[in-house]
């Protein structure tokens, strides 16, 4: 799946990797061919992974990839059918030889396949606007609506019966059925992930998507981005409100309901049944149980047990906060 | 005026909501025309009502309804001349019978009458953008500018002297003079209200508009959702910031000035000369007085008398707040 | 550099600005030319200046402009080759004739002079979507990006190796080389500035621009308004996340990352190496030192030294923030 979105590089050597790690290190063969960037247990022999967390050291025993970025010290843990690739920083050289691999997903430049959609398209009775631009590979279902000007990147796929709105922008995604997505919303942008550097920052490639359930409604003017290696996922029969900002990784449950102007930071993990009022904020990396209500306006910067209500910055038990807050 | 937007189904019989209702019940004349759906006080002969709370209970002797979507409990107080439809829930009916009524106006599907502005249109010195989209019976005063990319979609209704950005989407609004819209808004779309489901949450039609008052200047990228019942108003000379969300039936008065990111929950009234810092919320349902002034990031989850000055969430007075907050 | 991107007029007499503030003051020679409006220190012999405040009095002994608004008590400070125009409210005279000599600069009225670009706009090595607008005299540097509906207004310069997204707009801007624009941001526009006034409120001009400074990436569906008398910057290699609302004459350092839907009132000024989280607010007028980290959802309402981590409304030490919401 990720590959229809992300083309990948086929021809990386060994000797790419090293030139672009600026490395100097010595291997028998470094014209050897390197297929492709895994995870630990994901990945098979010719591919690279990368080890930077002791909590992953047993994956170690069971991976197949036959090089490793990894530090000096954790390089021993290694099997001798995986090779290290020493580094400083793993994270950052994870970055770079990702972006070797699949080149077209750190940026974000505008999709210049995209052509006017007309009859020539074939989908299945859909009822389209003005000035509405589809990418190569495109799949819409039957029975769906594109409003004017909205753009849907390559390799995008919307499910049947979907109502896209005017404005909208989509890449990087897949849409199930009766979904709706309202006027001027971006889905499936790369998220706000780098590396600070004082002269120029390095951008780390997001090669995961947007995936929208079943039965979603996406308010007007959301930005939901992408996920780095994981996908953001919206569940199925969750509604969001207007202005809404999901940042990449997210996963929001089934039947959630989301209020306006609500922002996720990266990563955090949303149950069922959520219910979360206007202007609140979710950090980062959190894990918010089912049945969970926060208040409108509230911070909530730790994870929440299942059927907690919540208010307040930071986001405490609402009746302790009703209480403190009549002192 | 409301027909003019929502396309009435002329053709309801009783039968079509007894079926649609899923109701066994008996009426002697099943095949009876039903005109229309309507309040209590507003309703006529032939049409048909709702009574879903004991204090309008006195409006029951003067309504002119023939029926009614009641409870069991509450068909009790009906007048001789309004035949009860007992139901367990009277909103999820009345929004199924609406949208009966008024199937357009439930989704917000993109306007596919609209056509690419011309000469043709004969407004009177209209000067317009690139790719200016107009819709059916749109009316644009003199004088006005339209800027590119922008969409006002069928029966929408603009005075003298406007100035409209590009990118902008206008629908069911009426929009006085001298009025500026700037780029990027959304005007006009339904709200967020829906009864949440566990399958597939059940939206309720919204066949209000949103009013626009003579001399408002509304940034870039607000979104004002228009009613559902009644209509969503922005008084005269009231200025609003960027970012701005404004849920459904939200009415705020004249001379008010709203910084940038404010976002208003559905069904509050806001007085005359009301400032609003930015990023500041307004929960559901408030009464906001006159001359009250509310500090940027404030969170107000209870009424405001007049001339009152609040910050902090829950916002409370000014001085009380920068007192407790220095403790 | 101003006079590129607003046009003057160069046809102002002194009598045009005392019917226009409606003075009945005498004047030996009311047909004199009048050249310009500018600050008490840049401005020139046949210029006008202003002074509304004691603080710039020593700056009258070296002024050169030939007339000066200020009101009737601080008109005794003037040197007399400086003659004073009298009026009750300097600022909004001083809004007044601004707006006399730049008409453009009050209102951001669509671009009407932009055309679809085509090969013939001699850019090189550009890439561009469908649809894009381009005004008059615009410069795109060596290898830039613009994609689909962008709109880049009259006289905005861009460097080289941009990459500027779908749906965005440009105006009154100069941008860097090697900067990011994504999707559906506004750069330029007029700020939200203006003296209340119960039956039309009055606009000031905002005759400042937004800098862009080299290497800098602004996210999606940002608004950056640009400066009144001043600029509005962005300093180099600063990250911007989506939904960012950047008010007039802000000033942003080199280096900072401002995630998700933070908001800036207007004219603060923020050192270099900021790093501020989602939904933080910044009031308007202060100056964040550098170096100083910003936790989402802090509302700063004081100046902020170097170095400094705060946290909540108002933004206090982190430390003593998060001790004190133990409590």
């Amino acid at each position: 799946m990720l590959h229809s979105f992300y083309k990948k590089n086929k021809n990386v050597k060994l000797i790419d990797i090293i030139d672009l790690l600026n490395l100097k290190l010595e291997y028998e063969n470094v014209d050897i061919k390197i297929n492709d960037i895994k995870d630990i247990s994901s990945s098979l022999e010719g591919d690279i992974t990368f080890f930077n967390s002791i909590k992953y050291k047993n994956l170690l025993n069971i991976t197949k990839a036959s090089f490793c970025l990894t530090t000096k010290n954790f390089s021993i843990f290694l099997p001798k059918s995986c090779k290290p690739i020493i580094v400083n920083n793993v994270l950052i050289a994870l970055s770079k030889i990702t972006n070797l691999f699949y080149p077209n997903s750190i940026n974000d430049n505008f999709d210049n396949s995209v052509s006017l959609i007309d009859n020539s398209n074939n989908f299945n009775n859909l009822s389209y606007g003005k000035n509405v631009l589809i990418g190569n590979d495109v799949k819409i279902g039957d029975n769906c609506l594109v409003g004017h000007n909205t753009i849907i990147e390559s390799n995008v796929i919307v499910g049947n019966n979907c109502s896209i709105g005017s404005n909208v922008i989509i890449r990087k995604s897949i849409i199930g059925k009766n979904v709706k997505i309202l006027d001027d919303s971006i889905i499936g942008k790369k998220g706000f992930g780098f590396f600070p550097n004082d002269k120029n920052n390095i951008r780390y490639p997001h090669i995961g998507l947007v995936i929208i359930e079943d039965n979603v409604e996406i308010g007007c003017k959301n930005v939901i981005d992408r996920g780095s290696m994981s996908n953001t996922i919206i569940g199925k029969n969750t509604f969001i409100d207007n202005q809404v900002h999901i940042a990449h990784n997210v996963k929001i449950g089934a039947n959630c309901v989301i209020a306006g102007q609500v922002g996720f930071a990266g990563s955090s993990v949303v149950g069922d049944n959520v219910m979360i009022g206007g202007q609140a904020g979710i950090s980062g990396h959190l894990k918010i149980g089912n049945n969970v209500k926060i208040a409108g306006g509230s911070g909530v910067i730790n994870d929440i047990p299942d059927n907690a209500k919540v208010m307040g910055y930071p986001a405490k038990d609402i009746r302790k906060f009703i209480k403190d807050s009549k002192q």
